[in-house]
């Protein structure tokens, strides 16, 4: 239950529209928001009118009319905070805006958090906290996929998968403590052999779930591809060039959910997030070693890498390189990019294939010879950019973590049910058990938000956007 | 009446808010609407629902919930436009919004133009011409003075004194026209000094409107304001110190309703809109004449001019350039701003004043010693620029014109009041008299849109923005 029931208000359009709205929440929002509003003749006021309704009328400032707006009422709990609520659909005028805002605070409300009102929908038990993260999500969503992800987890699709798993574990513990209870008399209600296998399948859902956040990552934040190479192979360039083709659909992430800003593009409905590295610099043949230091940390953090390669010094470049950089690639995708494929002499063009003959034998290895400069096989190096990305088909069914925070809560729930698959193979005692299995029921809690403190909340929605 | 009644939509809020908003209008909004929504359990369809009502549920694509939405309904000729009338509340993504409405397109809307609801909403007489210019402005506000403005017209305090103007001037007319039916007989039914005193009166109200456009436009485009002065004499640090001391609300206006973007900042609840100015370069004791003679035109547009001057070495730069400057400044406020005064030596700081002691008898002649770059008394040279704009204070009942195509209405409609006070002092016949009336109602109507063609209604609501 909210405990701390204030009213409060926010503008929940961007600025710059044609209409704005104001969103107000509280038990006092139809009474304050009454007192700044004058409904159009033969109207009543908002008090009077029943919920899910639109009044015509005028906000007042003294005298002065500040703006013809529409005024729909919410009563508790059908609202989407849970509790009385009104919105002001007003012109987009951001000095109309701030003055209706002015009005409503200096009549009582409160300027909103963040995500205050998604924050009440929360605490008033309208939807569990996965669910309110995923509210952020649905709203800066930009692509169907990002859009099906926080569908689903809007939805609920994934709070349910884990009160299944809950239930069962609490289930399997409440066997357990029965046992603690008659402990002298050395009985086993909890059939071990069972429990085992429900360890099991717990610890197979749970597995699939932390793995999935590889895929729900890489489509709510890119996949992510580090671009490597020395600095005069045409790294940059290449980057230009894949950011500009697609300038349209460049989304730069703003920090609504996300703490990072990297350069993002959308190729074949997948999001690539483009890892910046610092270019190797060969000087006096000696590769520079905090280059190649930086080097190593981007590709840990890649999934696709591209090797920009200068075609006419390709054999220097991949031997100078290919020891250090092939055992860190070898769960990962690598695209040798032999770039300035233009600039080659048949004779070098020759030679080229060759070089390569060590690599591209593996799965993981391909190869493209490309100009950046003058866009030669630039599309076919997309191509293979959604091709090495190998995204599943999502739908609005699937279960996929996105979420950090659930990520962890999950890998500490599937670590403690790993302690209780453990104990139950040395045979502990019932009572370390039963603390394994509270441990792993605590971590789901907490993502659907059952257990959670004011500072988890915080962190929560203090990324949301005003107004939401 | 609007003779092409198909159905349009438009997203109505700006890009990145919590919440988005698109409205749709025509005689189908409210079928189409209900083909891509299911409502809410135990909800009706939107057909089904009363005005002003609004409704929990889904928008689907096939399978695919899109978002969860509020709709409201509006029939006709209670809505904005006139017309039946959906408005879908709907999560800001723009994913969201793009795939709404791709759903609604596909099912028989039409993308509405720029201003194409409120050109609707004129054509289905909810509003005349002047009122629909209006909510552009009303929209585009960003202070108290540009919204009460916006908001006159809009409540059309523009209209009714247009409308009275017109309908005496009809009477004044429709006697003269008697009087030609007996022309034979030689009556006078109009009393021609009755006449007369009537078309000064109008006379009287048209130049007031034609004069409040200076007002109008300074308070809507800001009070231009052009810094001249040589290039070594401070004017773009200056400029800088204004536009940054002030950077929270320097606004930069955008193309909504006006054409030229141009540096404003607001001091004081004043807009004031500065004039770039080439500097004057002074090269080799001869001032290059095509700078002056861009500061010529520059200073013409201005209501304010400030002469920045090296104060080190003021004698010289008000010596070359008064002579030029001062005749176009008779009607306008010159502010001679003498920089760098924090350089001056004890001795150069003496011989200031009595450098200046030609001009500052004048009541529109100041001086200020500043430094820009110390920022030194530039504080007071804002204070200065608020007293020099010497701005009436507007309210909403004040009948000011702001825009330029009813200003240039008035304008002849002026003239043609003028031919008619000449035509009745020269005693010209009645029905000379009667054309140069009936031209004044012309121009009149024409700002109330009342005989305007398709190519005026195209220009003016192409200014708007989409969605309103």
């Amino acid at each position: 239950m909210n405990t701390n029931p204030d009213t409060i208000c926010a503008i929940s359009t961007a600025q710059g529209g044609a209409i704005g709205m104001i969103r107000v929440s509280g038990p006092d929002a139809i009474t304050i928001t009454d007192m700044i509003f004058l409904p159009g003749k033969k109207n009543k006021k908002l008090k009077d009118k029943n919920p899910y309704t639109l009044t015509y009328g005028r906000i007042y400032q003294q005298e002065e009319i500040i703006d013809e707006v529409l005024v729909a009422v919410f009563h508790a709990p059908l609202s989407y905070t849970g509790e009385d609520s009104t919105e002001i659909m007003c012109h987009g005028s951001s000095y109309i805006l701030q003055q209706v805002m002015q009005l409503l605070i200096q009549n009582g409300c409160r300027l909103a958090q963040p995500g205050e009102f998604t924050q009440r929908a929360f605490l008033n038990g309208k939807m569990d906290l996965s669910q309110a993260e995923a509210v952020a999500d649905l709203i800066a969503s930009t692509s169907a996929a990002t859009h099906r992800l926080a569908m689903s987890q809007m939805r609920g699709g994934f709070s349910q998968e884990l009160s299944e798993l809950r239930s069962q574990l609490l289930n399997f513990t409440s066997m357990i403590e029965l046992e603690l209870d008659f402990s002298e008399e050395d009985v086993e209600f909890a059939d071990r052999k069972e429990l085992f296998q429900l360890a099991n399948r717990i610890e197979n859902i749970i597995s699939r779930l932390v793995n999935s956040f590889s895929v729900g990552n890489a489509i709510k934040n890119g996949v992510p591809v580090a671009i490597i190479g020395e600095t005069n192979a045409g790294k940059s360039t290449l980057l230009n060039v894949l950011l500009n083709e697609e300038k349209a659909i460049v989304s730069e992430i703003h920090g609504t959910t996300r703490d990072v800003i990297e350069d993002t593009i959308n190729i074949g409905g997948i999001t690539f997030r483009f890892i910046d590295t610092a270019g190797i610099r060969d000087t006096e043949d000696t590769i520079e070693n905090l280059g190649i230091e930086r080097t190593f940390q981007k590709i840990e953090q890649a999934e696709i890498v591209l090797w920009v390669i200068d075609s006419r010094d390709a054999q220097k470049q991949i031997e100078q390189l290919s020891s250090k950089i092939l055992p860190l690639i070898e769960n990962k995708q690598l695209i040798f990019v032999l770039n300035k494929a233009d600039l080659l002499s048949t004779e070098q063009e020759k030679e080229l294939l060759p070089i390569l003959s060590d690599f591209l034998h593996k799965d993981n290895i391909q190869h493209i010879r490309i100009s950046a400069k003058q866009r030669l096989h630039t599309d076919h190096l997309q191509e293979m950019l959604v091709e090495a990305a190998h995204l599943p088909v999502v739908t609005q069914n699937d279960v996929i973590v996105t979420n950090v925070r659930h990520y962890e809560a999950l890998i500490q729930a599937l670590e403690a049910i790993h302690r209780v698959q453990q104990g139950l193979e040395m045979h502990i005692s019932g009572d370390f058990l039963s603390q394994d299995i509270r441990e792993a029921v605590f971590h789901l809690n907490d993502i659907m938000g059952e257990v959670t403190n004011d500072q988890v909340l915080g962190n929560i929605f203090e990324n949301f956007c005003i107004g939401k």
